[in-house]
């Protein structure tokens, strides 16, 4: 317990779900001062009266809470830094209701912005406000695995060594690690959003396996292992497949990804011969069960916000991505909802009509230069 | 045991097969001659020593072969009848083997012959000689559940009490039943193959449930119950879309088919308020198992001679099929083959060029009549 010295940078954190609450929960502990913010105050109800969210696992303690609220603008009122921790498909709303109160000297950070997060978050920003400069980060991943055991009290499984987190525009990447290091020395420079965009292996992880596992997740309620009995052989040559899309849209946009068996490799030093072996090896997912319905953030996030964008993107770019396109299809009916049609695209990203050259300039300085030059 | 003493009409079952070896233990066990061909003479090495079937289960009896051969010049000569039993996918070898041999007073039933099978097979046929007028005939499934326990031992597990078939062309549908009718009685006259193709209810039941249960297929070694753990109301979703997608071309080549649904009341009386409901109330399903592999007929079987040729019409229709696509191409990537490109499409049907209207001419008379009514 720190009590009320808070230290110099302040925080909101948007989103009070498993994640939500481990950040705030985590920024309070080290002594920042941390306004928590939640679309329902009914689901904070219980944190709201008692000020505090308690940490075990990884982390143990109690990080007090400066105010908790449902009002975004007073949520991020003063603060430097509003870490949204939030699935992706909530990213448009915040961003529509955060736009008129956030100012040019706020950092958003994306906890993570699946693929195209912080484009589109910029492009809505922009559209209520083209001057405003606010600086959008996009973390590849959330810093922990952690969840909720109740409200208020956080169980932290493990924080990553390294997350790697781009602004939007790159060229302020150094800025904003300097001012966050002293809370996240794990946050560590990307070259752009478009590498933090397209590393996310969410895409492939999430979606294929769950659904290439429907009827034995409504079969079993989810009670399987995730990673160990719902990736064999043949589930495994489906995410290579849409891995190798996936990595053919990076490469065209010159962005360097890593395959998921380099990742897995890099990440969680998981080797194997194939994709099904290396995935068995990483030992981060041996405990993790299927989820216990269809109804999950697997499909509603990870298709709509880390598929249809690849997808969208091969289109502006003329590549073909039709296993992505297959499972897209496949979720939309098991949803009832056009996944593409509700998904992030090239629109929402506010990259249409630009060429290969005019995006990587886009990302990296925040303005459209066209061919000959001339900024836009 | 019937002896030497031989019924009129004489067989030939190409096959040796679980079904193949039931309807040639079958047919001798009535009194035919028959015939039993096997591509390879290693697999029916016993069969031909002893030179009978013993049947049991449903129907208890042996039945005494003519011959037993891997020469089909041999097995079809002088037969009457000629009694395909074999995965659609081995109907072109067939079909280029017996092209030679057959001659205009045969039947060539095959039993099933998928979607588009006997107008694949007219199709090899006619390119061998254009003026055989063999008669094919296409049954729109195998008569028995039957399952060989060992080589010339088959245990048949229930026989239907009607078969649709249709000969190609439909006009002499009433010639084949009158002759078949003392042997098979269950024989009932479809409208053309057209009905017998679209009604093809493994193109939904096989390729889909087994692929959307790839991993614990092969997690488990197909261990569980196929129709009642491996279609759940997510699986049933996708298998309705893609009964959506087959009824609408069918109703556009002016052919009546019946729902999925419609078909498990007429079929099985198995009702339901939806069609999962409905598969669990197929008494017939309840002990079937999954696949023990994915190295099954439910893919490599139905996925080209079932999907395809259903897909490839609605593109020669411009009608569209995006789930059957994306079943297609998971399977394709499954199966480490191009499924599309390597199964039955419209131009192997010899339907190619030709309109709504010619296509039913050619089902019903054999012959294209163009608009003016002039007979190519």
């Amino acid at each position: 317990m720190k009590g009320n010295l808070f230290k110099e940078l302040k925080f909101a954190v948007i989103g009070a779900g498993h994640g939500g609450q481990g950040i705030a929960g985590y920024l309070a502990y080290k002594g920042y001062k941390v306004n928590l913010y939640n679309r329902s105050i009914e689901r904070i109800k219980k944190i709201k009266q008692r000020g505090y969210i308690d940490l075990v696992g990884d982390v143990v303690g109690r990080g007090i809470l400066n105010l908790v609220t449902n009002s975004i603008e007073q949520a991020i009122k003063n603060v430097d830094v509003i870490m949204v921790v939030l699935p992706a498909s909530a990213h448009k709303f915040i961003a529509n209701n955060i736009a008129p109160f956030v100012t040019k000297d706020q950092y958003i950070v994306l906890n993570p912005g699946r693929t195209g997060g912080a484009l589109e978050f910029k492009s809505i920003i922009a559209r209520h406000n083209p001057l405003k400069e606010v600086c959008i980060v996009e973390a590849q991943t959330l810093l922990f695995a952690c969840r909720a055991l109740e409200e208020g009290k956080v169980k932290i499984f493990s924080k990553k060594e390294e997350v790697k987190v781009a602004a939007l525009p790159a060229v302020r990447n150094h800025e904003f690690i300097n001012k966050i290091n002293e809370v996240f020395p794990e946050f560590t420079p990307a070259s752009s959003v478009l590498e933090t965009s397209f590393n996310n292996v969410g895409a492939l992880l999430h979606p294929i396996p769950t659904i290439l596992n429907c009827a034995r997740i409504e079969n079993t309620k989810g009670d399987f292992r995730y990673y160990i009995d719902g990736i064999t052989p043949a589930v495994a040559k489906i995410i290579e497949q849409v891995d190798e899309e996936r990595i053919q849209v990076a490469r065209a946009l010159g962005v360097k990804v890593m395959s998921l068996k380099e990742w897995l490799a890099y990440t969680y030093n998981a080797y194997g011969n194939t994709l099904c072996e290396a995935l068995k090896n990483a030992k981060g997912y041996w405990g993790i069960q299927a989820p216990m319905s269809l109804d999950t953030r697997y499909i509603y996030e990870d298709v709509p916000q880390s598929l249809v964008p690849i997808w969208d993107m091969a289109n502006h770019l003329s590549l073909q991505t039709p296993t992505i396109q297959a499972i897209v299809h496949l979720a939309s009916i098991l949803h009832n909802t056009d996944y593409y049609r509700s998904g992030r695209k090239v629109i929402d990203m506010g990259l249409e009509g630009l060429s290969i050259n005019e995006i990587q300039a886009f990302v990296i300085d925040g303005q459209v230069s066209d061919s000959r030059g001339v900024v836009a």
